[in-house]
């Protein structure tokens, strides 16, 4: 049966699962997410899901929460980007990185930068986040330099992790001309067969709540 | 040999990857990062770990970071902590929330507060991280109520992950009186044999740069 994944453009945590689910092959439709409307705090959803957040799949009424344990699940059914198998720790330590470092706060900073009215946006959360944010994208740019791929010689879910809010056209402080290996590896990425961007594979995106 | 975790007291990481060690009976010993001297911003250190973080494991010179990359090491190794085959989805669920959701913001928040001179904390900032936080404090709170472990009938690494800064002393908002689920958990890890404060099992704590 189609996997299903609840989702909505915006989330780039979920565009991380809808990324992986097309590039693998895998057999998968997206289920919109009203989040701005107020749908991942309602009873309901978080019934589905306690941490309250997209990406929620469900495989035969099977549900799996967290970008990063879908993209495992993904990888690990149809065998692809995953990595070689000495690689595993590798792949595993930038998930969680982009975890703890890039997405959690590139995410939060794109949505106050955005998605919040101009007067509710907060001037000195949004700097301290950017400041935490540019070490991040620092460590990602040492990294990728001389490398194709943040894990060995091909993509695997660490770089479908961590690239994550990195083709969002909103303004949250960050620009790939600043980045010359991350622009380089973006690129790599965009040029997968099957890949998509987030507001092509997901539904919802912010033309959608334009007041004309 | 022994392996070596490089790490300091007050880094609610580090922790978790300590008592992960310890409470698999690992063979290890910890290394002083004096991180309040700037040590990992040092080059030497980017080269150890180009992430510029604690803890960073060292074993037999094989290189691993990121606490939960450390965490499933000594699980896997060992067959400790690792929950049952059918909950391994479910541990890496809980271990990717902590990362993005609990310690990358109860670390910061906690440092905010307490690490750094008063009349350079950021109001505004702690006031935003500490309602984030709160919501995650509920999520945990709502999905132990009745359990006794994250994932199973038994502890596993997502306990240890999740945990990694409630222990702590200094203030940042959380105290266990409020949330009781929290409370009785954080009380069933440290009755486990062997349980240490981090204090207690790592070198370095705020009493070295008490002016006094």
């Amino acid at each position: 049966m189609t996997a299903k994944l609840h989702c909505f453009g915006e989330s780039g945590n979920a565009y991380k699962a809808a990324l992986t689910l097309t590039l693998a092959g895998y057999d998968w439709e997206p289920v919109f997410v009203d989040f701005f409307n107020g749908e991942t705090r309602t009873e309901a959803f978080r019934k589905l899901n306690v941490m309250g957040e997209v990406p929620v799949f469900d495989e035969d009424g099977r549900i799996l929460t967290q970008s990063g344990s879908i993209m495992y699940h993904v990888a690990n059914r149809t065998g692809k980007l995953a990595g070689a198998r000495d690689e595993a720790e590798e792949v595993l330590r930038w998930i969680l990185w982009d975890n703890h470092k890039m997405s959690s706060q590139a995410g939060s900073t794109r949505f106050l930068m955005n998605f919040l009215p101009a007067e509710k946006r907060p001037k000195e959360v949004i700097a301290f986040m950017q400041a935490r944010l540019k070490a991040a994208y620092a460590t990602l740019e040492t990294h990728l330099t001389g490398r194709d791929w943040l894990v060995g010689d091909a993509p695997t879910i660490a770089d479908l992790s961590c690239c994550g809010y990195l083709y969002y056209p909103e303004p949250f402080g960050f620009s790939r001309d600043d980045w010359p290996g991350i622009d380089r590896w973006l690129g790599n990425i965009a040029a997968l067969p099957g890949w998509k961007h987030p507001y092509d594979l997901m539904p919802g995106n912010p033309s959608d709540r334009d007041p004309k």
